[in-house]
Order: structure tokens, then sequence, then C-alpha cells
């Protein structure tokens, strides 16, 4: 095994191609929601089998149902070292709305700012650039005598649509891919000075529901004030989800949510979090969920309930006076604890139910149902890594939750048994799902010396 | 004057000619809407305007910023009679979707039926074979010894596109044109048998909102617990609008809104009207109104509240966990009696400021303000033309509501300081605006032979 500080240094020298290397990533649209761009997601896999085979690893490209998996596998010289699982994901968002970006979303580039380089374009964060943190770490130690740990890489194209393919596959390929624990890339710093191991992930259901009325299109005029309006029947069920407390009341909602235990719910308060300046960072000032919640707790230990999108009759220029058919909107909520995402659904679609009068019917569908996460805090593996990162950012590392969710985690417990280790340097404002997304180029180039010293000291 | 039965008789035997001459005027595709059937709106200006001279009226072609006017006048033998306006267009809908009309839109024809012989193509109804009706009349009073009325022709071309140039054009010629009463045939009967006489339009308010949030679009699980999201704060407001009876509950709303008179009220309860029948056809079978009301009364003489169209987050296939920065609602308000449409457009704006929670702000836009309009039932006018209407069918006719709006009656009343008599012979199945647009033969004439008596009796 090469020394530490020579991966350090390989790293260092590294740092224009792999840059280079990131931006032939992000120039590939692999947005996955839309079918338009399966061949570029089916590019963006041949492209990173091409970079895994390039630093030593058995590759193999997979076909799904939906866009396709890269495998790779790659030992390291002494056998008695862990075997680690490296999850990421090559896909993207849409990066719509267009015109909202400064540059275009796929033509990366890096932009000076007075906070220093930054990568910016689609993907730069989410989860393009996080992904080849990993990766450049892995060349640095293939370039320099040999991996630490015994490595898996499983890279899939589904993540940001909820990743239909992903349970069977992990099925499938269950032997191969078990390992002793496993690593992801796809969460923030505390803040740019300060690292963070994610310990905690809320649970997502989404639930997509299009409420029908009459069967065409109708005239206001005709017909206003006597046929029902979807959109009024929709609003209905939207309005009536929250108290006005900010609860959300579905029946059986809360069910399996705790209160955190005193002490974490001591580290958070000492944070140095600034609500006013996480908020003002989008032009908001009051937190709008629970009231009597931090904003932290909000967003990291409680779950919510929100729209995402809705659409219902004439939404172009000007008026037209028309009682649409339908009406449809697409619903998140986010779990946390023990809540239990089917029986969320099932509450969810039982709710709509009630509130349709007569001659509306609902239709829904399922886009996903995941869980909410837990790594213990007294994990040896979470010491080490935690050890790793304040070596190299100076700073002891925040054990954070985390409001979004990472699907593949809650299925590496469920169906490998496995543990996930979560080192992201994102940050807030890395503006991830938005337009003009950006990730820190110290991030990047840290975040690849960061990988290396922590695989480097689970092998120890 | 000549007695009516002579201009009855003379009706009669112009039948054959009649038709003709509305099917010249039906073969000429003045579609207003599309800049490339311009020249065709000028001769169907030019040909109404030959067929009023060569019935003794002065008349001349106005050319407006759009589709030329025709403007004619004509004086009765007697001296003391009313003076009265008809107004028509000329211009019509466009004919697509071409492959849905069995014969093709610009070659009129007569097809035989179970029910009777129909005029088909388009402008047969709207508004070519109605304004023909009250030509004819004007014709057999002219051969038989002169009009009985003072009358005024303003025939437009843009009626189809909501007369952008009649307003300007209303203010120019208000010496000219006012008259003691303006009369309409743009409507249509109670059913094949019974006339009508439309007394009563709904006025209407459009209004759009935009409900402003953060100043971008946010990930929800980022910033989902704790940031405002506006499709929610736009889903209370709807939501609001009405309460548990299907009544409206914008503070003043109902200001100036009265029950029908109970003459009225009968009336309308003893029509064979089959609410069943009239939601089917659509898809649908309970009137989802104001509780208590008829459906006869939702759609002629009560106010309502609708959303036309609604829009925010991501709309496209799949999911995408979006906060959305924004969301927008298009509404519109039907109004009845005497509610005032620059209040409710206010009270509206106003109670949804009051649901604005902090860190949101709301964007208005107007899309247009009308009153309701209503002729009273105690007018003289209404009377005599009930009797004439009567007379020629047989059934005493239906003073009916409107749920549309028709602009023309408005300016009439507000720059000319005019009430419109608003009589028609078209069917609910005419297809008006759809492909096989028909007249029934039988609407043409009677029509005709009804315009006689109508303008026969209010010269006495």
């Amino acid at each position: 095994m090469a020394s530490l500080a020579n991966v350090l240094e390989k790293i260092d020298a590294n740092r224009d191609h792999a840059l280079e290397r990131l931006f032939r990533l992000m120039e590939i649209p692999s947005v996955s929601t839309d079918p338009a761009y399966a061949g570029d997601c089916a590019r963006a896999a041949a492209w990173l089998a091409g970079e895994l085979k390039s630093i030593g690893f058995e590759v193999s490209v997979r076909e799904t149902s939906g866009h396709p998996m890269v495998a790779g596998h790659a030992r390291a010289a002494r056998p008695d070292v862990p075997h680690l699982l490296f999850y990421g994901h090559y896909d993207v968002q849409p990066p719509d709305p267009l015109d909202l970006w400064k540059t275009p979303p796929f033509a990366p580039r890096i932009a000076e700012t007075p906070l220093g380089k930054q990568i910016t374009g689609r993907g730069a964060a989410d989860d393009k650039g996080q992904l080849m943190t990993f990766i450049e770490a892995s060349r640095a130690f293939h370039e320099t005598g040999g991996l630490p740990c015994h490595l898996t890489f499983l890279i899939e194209g589904e993540e940001e649509t909820g990743s239909p393919s992903l349970p069977a596959f992990l099925q499938k390929t269950k032997d191969e891919l078990k390992a002793d624990m496993a690593l992801v890339c796809d969460t923030n710093m505390w803040d740019r000075e300060t690292p963070a191991v994610t310990t905690m992930l809320r649970g997502l259901v989404l639930e997509e529901v299009v409420i029908h009325g009459a069967d065409r299109d109708l005239h206001s005029g005709m017909f206003g004030g006597a046929a029902v309006n979807p959109i009024h029947v929709l609003a209905r069920v939207i309005a009536d989800l929250h108290d006005e407390k900010g609860r959300i009341t579905l029946p059986g909602f809360y069910n399996g949510v705790s209160e955190l235990p005193d002490d974490v719910a001591r580290q958070w308060r000492e944070l140095p979090f600034d609500e006013a300046q996480f908020l003002g960072q989008v032009g908001l000032s009051v937190p709008a969920g629970e009231h009597g919640r931090s904003v932290l707790e909000m967003i990291w230990s409680r779950p919510t309930c929100d729209v995402n999108g809705i659409l219902g009759g004439y939404t172009g220029k000007g008026s037209k006076t028309v009682l649409p058919a339908q009406a449809s909107a697409k619903f998140s909520f986010r779990l946390v604890g023990a809540q239990d995402p089917r029986k969320i659904s099932q509450s969810f679609r039982a709710f709509v139910k009630e509130r349709l009068p007569a001659d509306c019917r609902a239709e829904f569908a399922s886009h996903g149902a995941s869980g909410a996460l837990h790594l213990p805090f007294s994990s040896e593996a979470l010491s080490r890594a935690s050890r790793a990162l304040q070596a190299e950012w100076g700073k002891e590392p925040v054990l954070a939750g985390c409001g979004g969710s990472i699907p593949i985690v809650g299925a590496f417990k469920r169906d490998l048994g496995m543990d996930t280790l979560m080192i992201g340097f994102g940050l807030d404002d890395d503006r991830i799902h938005s337009p003009n997304e950006k990730y820190e180029l110290s991030s990047f180039h840290k975040g690849a010396r960061s990988w290396a010293r922590v695989l480097y000291a689970l092998a120890l």
C-alpha cells in the first residue's frame, strides 16, 4: 500500500486533469426523468465504465428496464482489508427553467466568485462532482501502488426518478455487491470549512394524483356554477393536508415519529446554525413549517408534505373561460424515524378519496416510497472516518441529519444488510435541482483528498 | 306601412331566393382570426353593403385597424316610430379540424335529416344565418311598402376575436348609431318549437394571480418543512373561496344579487329542462354549485367563481422534488344583477392578500371586467316582442338567461345608453365553433317571419 502522503500528492498533481474529466461527464445531458435523454444516460454510463477500466477495475454496464447500471470491482494489494461498496449516480435533474441559467447547463465551466472558484452546470454537485471525488481518490491509489480496501462501484442512472430499476437489480446481484459497508458521496458539508458525516436521512413517498370531473373541457359560461371543477377539488385536498399549526393532518401520519434524544438535540442546538441566513439566502425570513420547531429540526428530523407541481386548465397567455376536465398534482412526503411509507401512501389515497365530490374520480401513481434511515453514533467506521475528515479539514465533522432522501441507503440496509457512511462535500448554496447549479472547486479537490484519507483509515 | 300579412307572404314567396343569398354569404370564408382571410372578410363586408343598398339603405363600409364595419341607415315611411339598431357579425370561426367536416365548410348546402332540412356550413348559424333572418325581414318590408321602424345596421367582422376595433368605433360614431333600442340575433331558441328572448347575460371578471415565495426553486429535501410553498398558499386561497354549501365567500360578493321575481322563478321551474340530460351529456350527474339551487338558476341567474387554470412547480413526466418559487392561477367570476365588477376585483385581491403568509407576495393581472346585463321584465318592448314571437310559433317564448357574456350588449348599454332585445333562432345542437355547423331551415325561414312580426309590433 502506498503511503497516504504519496496518494495525496498524486491527487494534487492530477488537479487539472481531474477537472477536465469531470467536465466531460457534465457535458452529457443525462436527464433521467425525460425519455428524450435516454441515449445520453447510456452515454454517461459508458463514459464512467471507461473511466473505471482506466484505473484497473473490471467493469460492466448492465441493462435494466430503465437506464443502465455501471458495476466495477477491484481488489486491494493486501487481502485482509475491508470490502467497500461505493454508490453514486450519473443522472441529473431536468435543467428547466432554461432561461434562468446564466451559462448553459450542459456547458460546464469555472466561475470566479468572491468566495473562490466554482464549477457551474447541471450535475456539478448532484451527483457528478461528488461522484468524481471518489473516482479521483481511487485513481490516485491506482497510480501510486494500489487500493487500500477492496472496492466495488455501483453507479446508477435513475436516482433522480426514485431508482425504479434498483430494487430488482440489487436482488439479482446481492452476492456480487455485498460488502462490509457502503459509501455514498451525495451529501453536504456543514459549512465551507466544516465537514460533515450524515447519519440520518429522511425517507420519501412520491404520489401523483389526477382528479377527473366532466368527460371534456367545458365552457364556463355554459356550465359555470353547475359543473364540478377538478381544480377546486384538488385545492381543497391540498389545503386540508396541513392544519393551522403547520402539522400534517393525514390520519396516522405521525406514527413512528419520535422526539430527538436529549444529547443529539443539545448538539444541534449548539451548532452555529443561522436560521435567518439559511432562509435569507433564498429570499425568505420566517420558517414556514410546524410551529415551535427549529429550522434544523424541520429539515433534519421532522416529516413533511409538499406539492411539487400542479397543473390544470388553461395556462397560456391571457384568459380562457374553460372548466377543465381534470387537474393534477405531484405530492412528496419526507419521512423520519419509523414512519411506514406504504401506510402513508395508503392514508394519503384514502384522504383524497374522502374529499371527492360526486362525479369526480382520482387516479393515482406512485413515483417511489422509502423509509427514513439512521447510522448508529457508536459505529467504529464512523469514528475512523470522522478522524480522517478532521485531518483534512482541521475541524471536527458535524454528525448531521439530512432533509433529503437517498433511497439506495435504505436498500443497502434492507437487501444487503449494510450500513452506509455518507460523506459529501456539497454546500447549502449549491443550487442543486435549480438553475445555475455549482460545486466549489475546493470541494472537488479536497473531497478527493478526504476520500483518500477515509479509505486509508478504514483499511488500517 | 304594408299590412303584416303582406310582409309575411312576401317572405314566404322569397324563400328560395333568400336561401341563395345566404349561400352567397356563407361561401365567403370570412375567418377573422387568421390574417390570410383578411381579403375574404373585406369581401363579406362589401357583399353585405350591396345587399343593404339593394333594399334601400344608405350604406358605408368603414375601415378599422382590423376588419371593416358595415353601417347602414334607412327611415320608415312614418316619422313617429322607434329607431332601432340591429347588430350582427359577418366573421366566422376557423373551420378546422377540416377532416371532421362531412361536407366542405364553405360550400353550403341543404342536408335532409330525420328532424327536417338543415343548412350546413361554417357560419350557417353563427352568425350569417341569424343575421340574414333580419335582412330578409327588412327586404320584405322594403318590397311591400317600406320599413315599420327607422333602422340602423351595424355589422362587424371581429366578433369571433373579441371585437378589438369596436369600442373605439362606437365612441367615434355614438351620435350616428344611437337609437331607442338595439336588436341582436345571435342567441338560441329554448328548443326547436319554443322561441326565447334572452333577457339576462352574466358579466365576467377575469383575474390572474401569481404567488411568489422564495426567490428560486428549492430542493424539497433541503428546504422542505422550513420553506413556504406557494402552491399550498394558492390552494388555500382557492379552497377558501367557497364554503361547504357552494357559496362564494368573498366579502361583499353577493351585494347586488337578488332572488328571481316569483313569476320568473315559476316560469323557470315549469320549463321542461332535464338536469340529468344537461349534465349527463358531459359525463356528470350532480349539480356542483350552490346547494338548493336548480341548474338553470346556477347557470342563468347566479354568480360563480371558477379557477380556469393553475400552474406551479414541476409538471412533466415522473417526479421532481422541487419547492417552486411561484404558483399561478386564472380566476373567472360570472356576475349577475347589479354586482360591481370593480368591487369584486378589489375584494378578490384583498382576499388573496389576507391569506399571504410571511415571505409571500401576490402579483395580479386583470384580463377583463364587465357587469351583468338585464332587460327589465317590465319592458314594453319585451312584452310586444314576446307576443309577436308567440303569434309566429304558437308558444309563449321563454324569458331566458344566458350563462355567457356578449360584450357588445354591455357596450350598447354603457356607451350608447341602449337596452338590447336578444332574439335568436339557433338551437343547442347547431355545433357553432365546431365542425359541421348547421342552422335549421325552419329557423331561417320562421326567423325572418319572426323579425317581421317583432318589427311590426315595435312600431305600433
